[in-house]
């Protein structure tokens, strides 16, 4: 979707901020002798910026404005390397605020909702963006914070909360234990707002069975406010996003070219209003793609599909582009199959074949099994894999992350 | 310190909300068929609030406006008991913040401050209200959250943060911590704000010298916004309290009659401009007193002094109020004395006796020593005691609270 005149004159004015301030991006800009850009095709050939660009800023070189205006920082969890820190004005704090609260309002939350936050406080943005977007909107927030599924229990009976605020993976504990106690009966939930993990059909059909309620996935990242920069709606197709706040692009994760909309690649992330730390097209590594035509449900924001995995996940056969978790979904549609798959990318021949592994119970011939689940897979992602139905138990398993994916083309 | 008109005011029109209301204390207002009050001395006539109130009131029964205009609870931990849930509307959330960032501001902190934010958030009343304050204030929030020193200490040297909120005790650790490791030259601290624990001046001297750093008091509860409602000055001499936000009078804990300015009694909260959880004549349990005359600071808001325990632990002897704090702090300036002691009060001939025990390493005559002790705590607290000075060890260990006070008189 390419770039509006709105837009544009958005980024122009964030360059122009950019470049006056000693931030990373500014420093980069005036480096290239950007001093704006006035088309499309410009804004596509500005520098990407990258988590690693952001890394290399800490503590506070992402600042783009005099400090006395910054009134937070943010974190992310720096697991995985040194933190990298936003900091926030109170323009920034109170723009998130609206994104969450328009969030919360697409999955039909409104001022007479409790709503349960159960995702952690601090330096994550998961709990008090939570928790400004409820008090925006003037739903009533019920900040309980991670953990301790006893209270959380107690106060979802007692409270009477409406709203379930999860991570997918606490959702399902607490939907399981809420079935292990039979307390269906007490619990008066109707909606979960479930951010921050990767989660198949299967987990979501689980959660909203157990607890009847209906799931939303919102969307978004540290860098870019926290969560609440878009979501799913009613419909169920794709998650909308606020494109008066930021501008998402599909890119080829191997070129860094914009891919038409339709097809799938990296998401890009440009703030337009940000001051704190403004970012210009910044790299998630989040594979999506932008999903053409309106929505049945009627909102006109723009929509990116369903998060399918990181950029590092994906391969390319037969110059397609393809994600395991692709692979995953259709699996999980055939009840005699297993949880264990194995795909093997070889090349032959000249050209490249994709085969699957699977495991079956043996109620049903392994080949005709093979050729169902190999059609299922090329209505997915457009070529026709070749399908091995081996019996259960034979495929390996490991006590940590299973490797299911073997390329070996580069072998 | 008699309430003024203008709060006599406020009262009222609050009164006037509360009758409207299905609040525990509309109803408590419409038995006893007060429609307002006329005067500081009908306003002493209004019947109390307490903790119990709050609790019977579980879980939503102090919502006092309608349910929409809610956007947030507290709640007290509820390890003694049911847990007390304080609703607040959006006013109540901007008054907290206000009053706290006037904490702040008498704490010396500006907007060029880094401040670091180690206490809890979620039901808790601590953390989001500290970062509320510091974002209305325009500083900069490092929303920590509790725990996690190693991560703290990272934080406190890189983000070179200069105001430091925390528990006493947490301070106490991070302090000792900043020592062991040789940290303070890599240090950025200059003050600290202190909350929700009793503490001594031991150790408010041994995190002030380890840190570098002045120190205040911040004080309030859970029941009325949360802290902030009052903080000590510069010049440490009581903390001042926000007289446009609550009115505090101070109370006989035995009989419920306002005492003089300057004499120790419970601390009283009447919420003036509270919405969501108004609270009239709410008893805290928390022995303070008023204290009288303008403070030195130059600020005009009323004093309360440090708050020197809880009402359950006053002793009243020879008609004079004591707490086994005052007696504590008096042993504190004793460095020849063990942490240890027992106060035992008996009804002979007619009167009141209070028998100190202490221990010593044996450096100085016992006899003499008791006389010393015996002077400093009759300058403190009025009467002379018998103290009976023991040899190290001789009074009763125990590995969890030890009872120091055996009142004997009704035995």
């Amino acid at each position: 979707m390419q770039i509006s005149d709105r837009q544009l004159d958005l980024v122009n004015r964030q360059i122009e901020r950019l470049r006056k301030s000693d931030n990373f991006y500014g420093r980069r800009l005036k480096e290239a002798g950007v001093t704006g850009v006035s088309s499309a095709e410009e804004f596509c050939r500005l520098p990407f910026s990258e988590k690693a660009d952001l890394r290399a800023a800490y503590p506070l070189g992402l600042m783009a404005v005099p400090e006395d205006e910054i009134v937070r920082i943010h974190s992310s969890s720096g697991t995985t390397g040194t933190p990298v820190i936003i900091p926030y004005t109170q323009k920034d704090v109170d723009d998130w605020a609206t994104q969450f609260a328009r969030c919360l309002e697409m999955a039909g939350v409104t001022r007479q909702d409790r709503v349960q936050i159960t995702v952690g406080y601090g330096l994550w943005t998961a709990g008090v963006g939570f928790q400004a977007g409820v008090e925006r909107l003037g739903a009533m927030a019920v900040p309980m914070g991670p953990g301790n599924t006893e209270k959380q229990l107690k106060f979802m009976c007692d409270m009477e909360t409406t709203v379930l605020c999860a991570t997918s993976s606490y959702a399902l504990l607490l939907a399981e234990e809420v079935e292990k106690r039979g307390m269906q009966d007490q619990i008066h939930l109707r909606r979960g707002v479930i951010g921050s993990e990767r989660w198949g059909q299967k987990m979501r059909s689980r959660i909203e069975g157990l607890l009847g309620i209906e799931l939303y996935d919102i969307y978004g990242l540290t860098e870019v406010y926290g969560p609440g920069t878009g979501i799913s709606c009613r419909c169920g197709c794709g998650i909308h996003t606020w494109d008066d706040f930021n501008y998402l692009e599909i890119v080829d994760p191997k070129t860094g070219e914009p891919v038409p909309d339709g097809e799938w690649g990296e998401v890009v992330y440009t703030t337009l209003v940000k001051e704190g730390a403004p970012l210009i097209r910044f790299r998630t590594h989040d594979i999506s793609r932008i999903i053409p035509g309106p929505c049945p449900c009627g909102d006109p924001h723009p929509r990116i599909d369903q998060i399918q995995g990181r950029s590092d996940d994906m391969m390319k056969i037969k110059g397609v582009n393809v994600f395991p978790r692709q692979i995953e979904e259709v699996l999980q549609r055939f009840p005699q199959l297993s949880s264990e798959y194995q795909i093997r990318i070889s090349h032959l021949d000249g050209r490249d074949t994709m085969r699957i592994y699977v495991e079956t119970d043996g109620t049903q011939n392994f080949l005709e099994l093979g050729d169902e689940v190999a059609h299922e897979v090329k209505s997915r992602i457009g070529f026709t894999p070749i399908v091995k139905v081996v019996e259960m138990g034979l495929l390996p398993r490991s006590e940590k992350k299973t490797r299911r994916v073997y390329d070996e083309r580069y072998e």
